[in-house]
């Protein structure tokens, strides 16, 4: 009989680590110049400042927000699709999200935000948003391992998972200087093959004996459309939310738009016809009409032009819903990846393409297209990449591809087999995708398997 | 036996339409200055901008948001009541709202800003708000048709639909120049006489074989009410999303506000005075309590003042819920419409009604009030127009409605005939209303008809 | 038999309170300098403000779109939790939250925005947050007696809620000159000890015989995930949405953020270590995780730092998790309060805290970490309270607490004895949590009990 009894493993994690974010957070964390009250004053007098909407707030609040409900009520419901593991679905992304968010602003601050005179990291509204996109790749991470892995494992998950996050973007973003506002490369490709690694070293030789709840009901597949829209809607504001001020938010904001409606009409369009009778599958109307949005999360503040766009999305749009078709079901009988909600085929794929995407449009930037200003501005051939090429650009942001894969892979790896010590709690193979395992589940379930099923009404 | 396999047509219509979207956009779709980065540098050179914040971006795009999640969370969740078209509603509210704005960006770029010198049109977030717009009124005729057609009838519904109202809003705002910043004319008049006239010509006098499925059960009406809510609290943004910079917006917004609280009140108190122990009926709170909404979507940014917002949300949230007792029955029985969603009540009626509200106000506009400036600037007195009066106006207001009419008749009569040609996988009598039909449905549904009735686990 | 008929009453305090509305709009409610369209043109050129984007709208408009979602999808689906009450959780929290703004511009615009020469009150985007805000506090004392009130007591509890608010808040923020963004004093603090008061005055000693209802499913139980959700991700918004411009509305995000993000981590593992084997309780889930938002409602706005933010969240998760576990059943059992929601744990007893904690970080400000501009323009330190020190403040804030909850009490005993009249419509002892009371219910319930309970569908 497996333990799943996390009554001291789970409540010790919270408390010690939460703690820990405090005693850091009083030694490192400030408020930045625009959120500091004597600071920004003080901005203000000497930068001439006139008005307070000049104040990043105002610039980016609004995006953040659209971030912040994907992250939550986004990918929590997207989660919800089983038929008895929603409370696990939300709940648990709920809870890795709040612990994520806090290390992520420690992390990316020590490698983004430190000033070295004080040894301080300065926080504002776009900390904030670069927070919930490191703890966006330990969530798309959680998707492949929905159901197999205990509450205590999922902060393992993302302990690690926003650590090689921010070292990977680091690498990428200021060593490789790579563009990447959405994250095709640094959450979307980092994200999905951090979590198919974890659940190949995780394999469950028996995981068919949860077969009977490894699925949907009617209802559970509508509070999964929650999920869905939600990330549709507002993924414009996901990839333009730290893109430039002025025409770069603008411009992302539109090419995401516009990628996303064309990967519906492609999804409708393969699912319908892999079916016999034309009937849709609500798991790709739920996960591949977003695979758009995903592969254009590096070349969206580009000038992709919004025919490019469309073209994007129409192909991912294709190419994601046959991975629900075929990849999946190849990855889990052949390469031993138990993928639950097929996050391969949304985020890992989507985005290691998103990331080659954003690699050609950069190299085929020109004067005549940007203007000078407009691609030193757009690519931030400053400093010392003043002298940088597009084409070298394009190099450079294939080559940030790579990166992300790699501490994707290793890093899996170990976090998988750390994973594996008979310590965590998780849930034997026939029990996984069962919310009785780690809640309190009152009144009954809905019929299962065209029979009914119980359970004792506890009010 | 009718044939609802629709594994050619659906396919084949989502890709050849989605590759003429991607070669018209190729030829005609271009950023504007705002998004464009070479153009918005220029922009700002020439017109000494001084800040990025001055970019249209930041005037609308929270409210392009809030739009979009109306258009797709919105109308979506509304069509989610049905017992068993859950699915259907908010899945092919996604399809048809995905495919209609890149045919609106289309349609209205031909229509209203396209360049005359290059031939290109050019886009920004105000397109977008439009073109969600713009396919609203689609998905408006579709709440008449919910359950009774096919996703290929859909799509062709959406075509169309487009189309018209590219055309008929063409008419109004431009040739007869009348306001219509929330669309009661242009949107939600258009549309809902659209779809019921399509629904007349379609009408099927054994629908009633399909009664055990046209109801709601307990948990899909609460799915409904996210759709009500999102639209109830975010009308203000529909309605001020492209109006005037600085008080128009404003004052739009605090309207819609005012009279979508009002209609809440007199919906509830008819709905209850209705039944013999005043218990209220969810499909009126669903929607009746969003009449105002519409019926505000020409005068909200008049200077109607906070009261005469408060009486038109009244007024409207009564006649709508009478619209529900009486009319919708009626027309079902003597006019031969079959009107699902009662778009009659919600959209046809107030909208005309705000039209009309809207041509008085118009009218009724003084000097005194407005200020000289402030009339030209909320009416556009400039160029042609300089010379028209608020009476003038007011006439061609009144004059928009009847436009709106007439094009959604005669092109709904006209796509309705097209749609009774029998190739478009339209389902039988005894089948309307049900899932099963188009989608992959898995597990067991609530037990329906006060019996159980379950379908084959499918994992 | 009780009589539960309210095909009168609700009609007609529906109406009656309607048509008063308008008439107190027609006499009273103007639009502010900012929406009115000449006041407005005045405005920009005696100040020569230059851009419409300096209008106040654009710096509060997105903060009040959330913040409208907080209250009615926010608190509207946080009530959907009980298996058969979520239609009266959700419909009657929209029609009270859609009265209560319009009464509550009329009662904060006579405290707060009358103009002695005109006798109006002039309204904007601020004054709309701040009506959303007035309701909240009577949505709040809604999760007290949910399912034991009709929907005409709710009116009345509404009606005398906003009028007992704009009073208090008077007091607190005009007269003792208290700074309180977010509310933890007026709003959480008041609203939650009034619904308590009402509750304890409305005891029902045979309750148990509706024990079969008090209780969730699980459905019902992710459907209140959406409300719990939606009321995490947008506090930040709810906290700085009428907060000074610029630094203001930015730090005060930040810190709200920061404490919730604590909160959720002490909540599981309270939740967590109080179950023999360590599983969740998705009430705790649901309201405990959001106690930090509530308790930083006071010192968001002022430099209380990241890491105090942290620890306030850290502490409210806690307490607000021990107190669903042992407050609510105590309070119960001795002191014959039954808090349907646990309003105590969530709102009111986090709300005082909040309102002390606020007490403490305004005592302890400095002109070293606000400079003496920061603090004059945080604390308002002007006019006739030029000379107050930040002890003084601190001991006035202190004094607000005391002021609010005085309030609550004596305006709840009062509502409350009001609401024992024979008159209101409420429900039977055994009848209570039942949908059916009070809305005509469709189709089958979720299976009771263990057991099955059919209701006649009605189709």
């Amino acid at each position: 009989m497996i333990n799943t009894n996390i009554r001291i493993s789970l409540p010790a994690v919270c408390f010690v680590w939460q703690i820990a974010m405090i005693v850091l957070f009083g030694v490192f964390i400030r408020y930045d110049a625009e959120s500091d009250i004597r600071l920004w004053l003080q901005l203000k007098h000497t930068n001439n400042i006139t008005s307070d909407i000049e104040n990043d707030f105002y610039f980016r609040y609004p995006s953040f927000q659209d971030v912040h409900v994907m992250i939550f009520v986004g990918f929590g419901f997207l989660m919800t699709f089983l038929k008895r593991y929603s409370f696990g679905g939300v709940g648990f992304n709920f809870l890795i999200g709040a612990f994520g968010l806090q290390w992520a602003l420690l992390m990316q601050g020590w490698f983004h935000a430190l000033d070295p005179t004080t040894g301080k990291i300065s926080i504002g509204v776009e900390g904030l948003i670069n927070a919930d996109f490191c703890v966006a790749a330990s969530l798309i991470a959680y998707g492949a391992l929905l159901g197999k892995v205990s509450p205590v494992q999922l902060m393992v998950v993302t302990l690690f998972g926003v650590t090689l996050f921010a070292v990977e973007e680091y690498i990428i973003l200021n060593l490789l200087h790579c563009r990447d506002a959405g994250g095709s490369m640094v959450i979307h490709c980092f994200g999905g093959y951090y979590g198919l690694t974890i659940s190949w070293i995780l394999y469950r030789p028996k995981l068919h004996q949860s077969k009977r709840l490894n699925g949907s009901v009617y209802h559970s597949d509508v509070f999964a459309m929650i999920g869905t829209l939600f990330l549709w809607m507002f993924w414009p504001s996901f990839n333009s939310a730290i893109t430039d001020h002025g025409s770069g938010q603008h411009r992302t904001a539109i090419n995401t738009y516009i990628a996303l409606a064309s990967s519906v009409l492609t999804t409708v369009a393969i699912s319908s016809a892999s079916e016999k009778r034309g009937k849709l599958d609500m798991v790709h109307i739920q996960n591949a009409t977003l695979a758009g949005g995903v592969a254009m999360g590096t070349a969206a503040e580009f000038m992709i032009t919004p025919y490019g766009a469309l073209i994007v999305g129409f192909c991912t749009g294709i190419i994601s819903t046959f991975g629900y078709l075929f990849v999946s079901p190849f990855m889990e009988k052949y390469l031993k990846i138990q993928d639950t909600c097929g996050v391969h085929n949304l985020h890992a794929l989507p985005g290691m393409l998103g990331g080659f995407i954003g690699a050609i449009v950069a190299a085929a930037a020109t004067e005549e297209v940007y203007s000078r200003e407009g691609l030193i501005e757009t690519f931030d051939f400053e400093g010392e990449f003043a002298d940088r090429t597009v084409g070298t650009q394009g190099g450079f942001q294939a080559a940030g591809v790579c990166v992300a894969i790699a501490f994707a892979v290793v890093g899996g790896a170990v976090v998988g087999l750390i994973l594996r010590l008979p310590i965590w709690g998780d849930p034997a193979d026939d029990n996984c995708f069962d919310d009785e395992v780690y809640w309190e589940v009152r009144g009954a379930f809905l019929p299962l398997d065209g029979g009914l099923q119980f359970f004792k009404s506890k009010d």
